[in-house]
């Protein structure tokens, strides 16, 4: 058997990043910079106004106060928007508006609540430093500033700024497209009914949904039949239109009724293994289609699948992305009960992890370890490590646990 | 001026849960249980083989080992989705695969690895207790059982385990549906030329990806000239399609300017007060149109934007869902640069977190604290708090941060 790391590491090897191309910004959030991005032009655009008040030389009202206030001549109104040229002289003010161009001239912004609000002129009864409540052009960046390293991954503050500074659109790594596929005889899609022997496909539902969480766009693939000649067919139609394949199911030991592992043969390579993990031990990935694109065959037991999914499938989407995987957050946590664990594999034990900092959490093991407990899974926020020699732990004792995303 | 506390307890308290609706599982996600979900049939649905090997009767195979191994003749093959009904004689096995349903009579599965992996006959060298490899019906959710408490978000788990309970449906809070607004004769679209005077919007683009970061499906109107009728049009149009909408700028104190001010008072109740926090302080929030959609005027500067975003909006779509918010992790941590702050005001300075465990994370503000820089929130993935009364603080003091999603 493989070790978790050792297969882990073989599907990033073979996981090129996705090419970046130019994403509209409703397209680009979750996506990844290949490139930095600097600042084309100034931004702000222009000098001006962070409150509504008036532009005034701030050496005009040095003098002002309550009891000895300044008055000026109004010489016409900027509102945000208003794209003329306006010039103040010395011994008058424009009344402007937050986010207004100041007019040539002017240093300082008084604002409205220090003054009698006039409009032919005004009453001002503070006096300002030279700068009051002026944006500068330029003060949050200038032209060749760095705006957003590569690598960044854009979240709504970052595509803000891209639009901020005038990016209709971005070069980047966008999310990866990704289609599941479920096959078996035995699958009837949610909600249809049921005889006996058939059960309701569910891990194409949750793994499209996993994908979707982990930032792509995900679709699921109709229930196909055991035919080596549908399941060929669905994939080489989602090669089309997809960055990474993830099947469940179809790959047992037992030979003829692994249609997916037969359908694969024809169209690259994917290796099947044994990982020294519980759940997920049988564990494919390669490379299919004339784009080499990834694939993961994951085991059809749907706590196995979910757990494959966010031990590799995870990784290998941020590969495709171009950025480091995090991978899931890691406690250290106190067992609330005895567990046991298959000598020379790694268990993965589904666990309520309480709150608390992080030296007192305690997580406590659902009931329903079996790999086809996906009602136990539902009820778990993490997962116990117990390390490949160890067969039993005690409540009381520390273990890592990774937290459920 | 309100209180942070007051401000949001204002909003929680003019909020009703949206009404759960049937949801295909597709729309589920992100969706929150209005009522606990129960199993209606066993799961899983028909007791089943975990492995691929032979159904036996566990007494049949009780002396086999390797040196005397124990040959029975094999009925058949009972592949999953195999809906046939199978009985097995004393003496005899089927050979079965991962997921088929168990012949009748049989009580153990051996697994393939431990015979000769005959179709005829099969040759067992090692015995398996009653119930080996057998997930039995109604091992993972008897009928009646809870399958999902009321007030469960419905992520990747949770439908998959809808789908395998064989709902196609569920009935719960759908994910909040957001209309961003953004009104001002400056604003340009992201992409097109810009003259002096006008700038590129970007707080819709910012605010509709943040709702979509907080579970809901946002769009953002093109930006609205400076026009009560036209904003009013828009408003109307979107209360159509949208369970909270958000404005941003157009409420300034400067009274003429305020088109988004004009246009709610004429379709409902929406109170403008200054909140006591830098940035953010001036807020509006109220409900409008025949539905009392809430609606929050968050300030045109886009930190401002951004941080009420954080502290209001994002509880607001959890009461929208029904369920508590969490609102935004908080940690302690020691700041590298001295801040300052107004007196009076909350501040929440933006910062960079850095990693490390709870007790020794440092936090460093940026450069750029003013409310339009927008770049320097780009770098930032914290808020640093500095409570009200206090003015300064110096490096090396200890400060509570928010940290950033």
């Amino acid at each position: 058997m493989d070790s978790v790391e050792a297969h882990l590491a073989d599907v990033l090897a073979a996981i090129r990043p996705l090419p970046a191309r130019e994403l509209s910004l409703a397209e680009a959030q979750g996506a990844v910079l290949e490139r930095a991005v600097a600042a084309r032009w100034p931004l702000p655009p222009f000098d001006n106004s962070a409150m509504d008040g008036y532009a005034v030389l701030a050496s005009d009202v040095a003098g002002a106060t309550e009891g000895s206030p300044v008055t000026l001549p109004v010489l016409g109104e900027i509102a945000a928007g208003d794209t003329g040229a306006h010039e103040l002289r010395a011994g008058a003010c424009f009344r402007i508006m937050t986010g207004a161009a100041m007019p040539a001239g002017a240093d300082a912004v008084v604002q409205v609540e220090l003054t009698d609000g006039g409009r032919e002129q005004v009453t001002i009864s503070a006096a300002v430093p030279a700068g009051a409540s002026v944006r500068y052009r330029g003060g949050d960046a200038r032209p060749g500033d760095l705006l957003l390293e590569a690598g960044s991954t854009l979240g709504p503050v970052q595509v803000g700024l891209l639009a901020a500074a005038g990016h209709g659109t971005v070069l980047a790594r966008p999310r990866p497209r990704v289609t599941v596929l479920s096959a078996g005889n035995e699958l009837v899609e949610p909600g249809q009914p049921l005889v006996p022997g058939q059960i309701w496909e569910s891990n194409s539902v949750m793994l499209a949904a996993a994908a979707r969480a982990a930032g792509c766009a995900a679709t699921r693939h109709p229930v196909l039949r055991d035919d080596t000649g549908e399941v060929l067919a669905a994939i080489k139609e989602a090669l089309a239109g997809a960055d990474l394949l993830i099947t469940s199911g179809g790959v047992s030991m037992g030979g003829e009724h692994d249609v997916v592992k037969a359908a694969l043969s024809t169209l690259g390579t994917v290796t099947f293994r044994k990982v020294a993990m519980q759940p997920g031990m049988p564990q494919g990935f390669g490379t299919v289609g004339p784009d080499r694109t990834p694939i993961f065959t994951l085991p059809g037991n749907p706590v196995s699948a979910y757990v494959s999914f966010q031990l590799f499938v995870g990784p290998a989407i941020d590969a495709l992305l171009g950025r480091p995987s995090a991978g899931l957050r890691t406690r250290r946590a106190v067992l609330t009960a005895d567990v046991r664990s298959p000598a020379g594999r790694r268990s993965l034990l589904r666990g309520v992890l309480g709150p608390g900092a992080a030296q007192v959490a305690q997580v406590a093991p659902v009931s329903g370890q079996a790999s086809h407990q996906l009602a136990s899974l539902a009820r778990a926020n993490a997962l116990i490590i117990v390390p490949e020699p160890v067969t039993a732990m005690a409540a009381g004792e520390t273990v890592d646990v990774l937290e459920l995303p």
